[in-house]
């Protein structure tokens, strides 16, 4: 029988991606607070993720976690951070650790990073050779409180992979879009990420060993200027899409 | 005139080996959420910290900012720690943000490093020669969720720093105690934090020039496995207690 993977946040771009690609790899448990606009591979719950009742249903032999849930505006107040991305991911690790999950992947975001693109380094920052590579091992430095948000969740899962030992994959998601990279906009093309490079790196989170980690989650462009060296070597990631093969 | 600062959660221990020492320094707004038990040497606003109509008032024209209040219990709940301590700590960047405050000095904790006391390193981390060496510069791993609330009030410093440009120190403070260190505990020497030296290093804080610090607030222990040189070069931090001085 294959695996039972909790999705939370399913409904979104990310749970697009990986669910195009893997919806017959993995029984799936779907959660959001969307009633399904779709039919789903898996039983939907409907709720907020801050509901711990009803997580703590929705963990129920559940085996590994893809934690993706929370409000993904770049522009998100506080106190909606606070609650959907904050409370919403301790929620996640208690109800985790309670249901004895085995592995929790969780969505952080190039934002955790983003005040490196000062403007001295941008735009070379952006281009092949730029003044900086940034690998998971730097200091945070969210550019906004969604920002601040995702470094908080990577410190939560820290906390429960110390004191737990459940393994838990950060993934720093770039720019995903669907079939190219963006046109004429020089940042999304370094930290693209195509649809089957993103199934394909959250499968390797689900399948790999690991303790604790943070990998970005890139395709393999000319341009990056967030190493995936380490995503190659403990997860085994093999990207197959670069931005610069969609330049004019 | 003196320079005005607010210290909130004044009435704790460590708003009180302050104020001892410092009580004619500056001129002092006094921030807590219990009502005074003693005459303080300035204006007492009695709230939540969370109250942000109240900080607003007790920041009007205050150039320093000592953040102390929070829920200070190591085994504090998830719940009263995403309230009074990262709630909290985002509000009072953002009021102090909003009164042109020149900086806020954190009072993190040592518990934003307490999963680096594994069993294998204890007790002999705890000695002269230990198998490890904190700088600040390592990456947190809280041992606790009142840790996890430390390191958060860090990143939330850290945005604040990058974006608005204010002075942020975060101090990780040790084991704060009066006249002398904690006897039959060697953690507790390791890492004993003098009243003097505690109102000394938080003076610094209010006195030198810097940008964004992670520093440790230990005296200069001969147990120590917290540096204190980041905090001797940066902050001209000198301390003059030693917990070995009290051993027998």
């Amino acid at each position: 029988m294959d695996r039972l993977v909790l999705l939370t946040g399913w409904a979104g771009r990310v749970g697009e991606a990986i669910l195009e690609a893997l919806h017959t790899e993995y029984e799936w448990r779907l959660f959001d607070r969307e009633p399904p606009h779709t039919d789903g591979p898996g039983e939907a719950y409907v709720g907020d993720i801050t509901d711990r009742e009803l997580l703590t249903e929705a963990m129920a032999d559940v085996e590994a976690v893809i934690h993706l849930a929370g409000d993904s505006r770049r522009e998100a107040s506080w106190d909606s951070v606070l609650t959907n991305n904050i409370d919403g991911t301790q929620a996640v690790f208690d109800a985790a650790v309670a249901a004895n999950v085995d592995r929790v992947v969780f969505a952080s975001s190039n934002h955790a990073v983003g005040w490196y693109e000062t403007d001295e380094r941008v735009p070379a920052l952006y281009r092949p050779g730029g003044p900086l590579m940034l690998d998971g091992t730097e200091a945070p430095r969210p550019g906004n409180l969604y920002g601040v948000s995702k470094v908080v969740g990577e410190v939560v899962g820290r906390y429960y992979h110390d004191e737990y030992g459940l393994s838990v994959a950060n993934v720093r998601i770039g720019n995903l879009s669907r079939g190219q990279p963006p046109q004429d906009y020089e940042r999304g093309q370094a930290m693209w990420l195509s649809y089957r490079d993103c199934a394909h790196l959250f499968a390797r989170c689900l399948e790999a060993d690991y303790e604790y980690e943070i990998i970005y989650g890139i395709s393999d462009n000319d341009r990056k200027y967030y190493s995936i060296e380490r995503a190659k070597d403990v997860l085994g990631y093999e990207p197959q899409d670069n931005s610069a093969d969609h330049e004019d």
